[in-house]
């Protein structure tokens, strides 16, 4: 049982409606509709103090969560952080000032308030539990479930990038001056990853989303997410995908590619319209959906091949 | 600096005005306020699962933060649950099927939903974030800072049972038949703290509660933090002390005021009335509210002395 299908268990167990998507989507009032999601971040399974700066990291551990939101269509407007903290860094005031410093300057750039949380001690790994709040218009929150067969497939920005950077900081390259530019947007798309304020705004204006999800386990993955959850199937073109310019210069095609279908935290949003773009839009069109079933077909060189969900898995 | 000072450091450096309550409150509809809380729970540090059973541990993970929601005078309505599990802990689904009817029975019982989490492997230890939703009616909220000069201070249940039990698990009691009755019903308050709904619901009909906190790190810390945070002092009486019944058994008397005073994880409700109440009333007077400074007094044998808190801090 992997992390995903124990969800589904606990879903299915409990009868738990709300589970299951970016965010948990609640009513709030005439006008909108309240989101909420939570992510943990745990030291030495989903970051590195080594690889990181305090301040990148509390720039991350927001972003991960600003991201479930605009997967919503929401925008985010409150926060909470729960910190577990080991001895050696609550001793080290430096370490939590440019945690909160990261945290507080993303928050402030997009409005989010700092509600509460929790500081708890820790034996000896640091813990971050970011919990993150948001509005959508009454019914208007965009669910994985919506896709339609025949909706086009679209994903914001590139892909690949968070695991070329990740790649990176395991073969002993760190954030400094050695780097070349590319090699350091890699690292910052894995260390600092964008929160799309613009394509997230951008998106909110549409009334032709049909489904949306963030890239938070890789394209392969949460790609599945949404066919299943819309009992559709998807069909995505390699010569469409948007792969991260800078692996190129680093890594061989195949691995680039590998990267692109199967890395995890681009954080970049994955979307399906029901009907073509009008405007310069900031997505690029990667396939369609197909009536089923619930699997992603990769065409690679005009052959056809079935797309095995490979992303990052807890267990 | 302790975790207090911590998030006070914090709260003012960003000026954060609603971090500090056991609930942030933030404007919902025209009938209520939204009430939003998080507990982090660190194995080794907040809990031993050699001293617990899973089940009860799911029920405490949702029971310290119903208390946070009780505190305010709000109701639970929803709630998200954050694990990082130890690879063990994964593979042993009995362990995480415990868990879940510990925190669902509790959950059904007050109605209050699972609309998600996050769950993330750990390196070694279990950590447990709870976030729990609720309402209260608009303007309604009670926070800390509302206490005023001969207001009378109340405490629901009983104090120091936790820390008595606490005090049996660390010197090798379990939970088990070889305990009297006594020994029980301290272990459990420690290990199963109840979530007092219906005092709760009978606190929400009073109109002249002016503040309230609850008890989950000592009644010498927690009156200290309604003292603080109202501008007042507070003056509360020993021979008033509702000191739990199953301490004199086991523990000589000065450690079962110790415990009542300075014992964490009660999880009972502090607040302060206006005026005394009428009914029949689920509540002890321990002491009142003066003009200052901010500090608690402790009255025994006609004695009066300054009562530090000492309370659990993490740091």
């Amino acid at each position: 049982m992997n992390e995903f299908e124990f969800i589904d268990s606990i879903k299915s167990k409990y009868l738990l409606n709300k589970v299951g998507d970016d965010c948990a989507v609640l009513p709030k009032n005439a006008e909108n509709d309240l989101l909420v999601t939570a992510d943990l971040l745990v030291e030495d399974i989903d970051f590195r103090l080594e690889w990181t700066t305090p301040e990148f990291l509390g720039h991350k551990a927001l972003a991960v969560s600003l991201s479930d939101i605009a997967a919503m269509g929401g925008t985010p407007k409150w926060a909470m952080l729960s910190l577990g903290l080991p001895e050696n860094l609550w001793k080290n005031s430096g370490f939590l000032n440019e945690f909160y410093l990261g945290w507080t300057t993303l928050a402030n750039d997009l409005g989010v308030e700092l509600i509460g949380g929790d500081v708890s001690r820790s034996t000896d790994k640091l813990v971050l539990d970011s919990i993150v709040g948001g509005e959508v218009a009454k019914g208007k929150a965009i669910f994985r479930s919506g896709a339609k067969p025949g909706d086009r497939i679209y994903v914001t920005g590139s892909l690949g990038g968070s695991a070329g950077g990740l790649n990176l900081l395991e073969n002993g390259s760190r954030f400094d001056p050695t780097l070349t530019n590319g090699q350091c947007r890699l690292i910052l798309k894995q260390l600092k990853p964008s929160p799309h304020r613009q394509t997230a705004n951008w998106l909110r204006t549409l009334d032709n989303v049909s489904a949306m999800i963030d890239i938070s386990d890789g394209i392969s993955s949460d790609l599945l997410h949404v066919c299943l959850e819309s009992r559709v199937g998807a069909k995505i073109y390699v010569d469409r995908l948007p792969i991260d310019q800078n692996l190129a210069a680093v890594f061989p095609s195949e691995a680039c590619l590998d990267m692109a279908l199967n890395g995890g935290e681009d954080f970049e949003l994955l979307f399906t319209l029901t009907s073509q773009p009008t405007d310069a839009f900031p997505g690029t069109l990667i396939g369609e959906i197909t009536p089923g079933p619930s699997e992603v077909l990769l065409v690679r060189d005009g052959k056809t091949e079935h797309l095995s969900p490979k992303g990052y898995r807890h267990f």
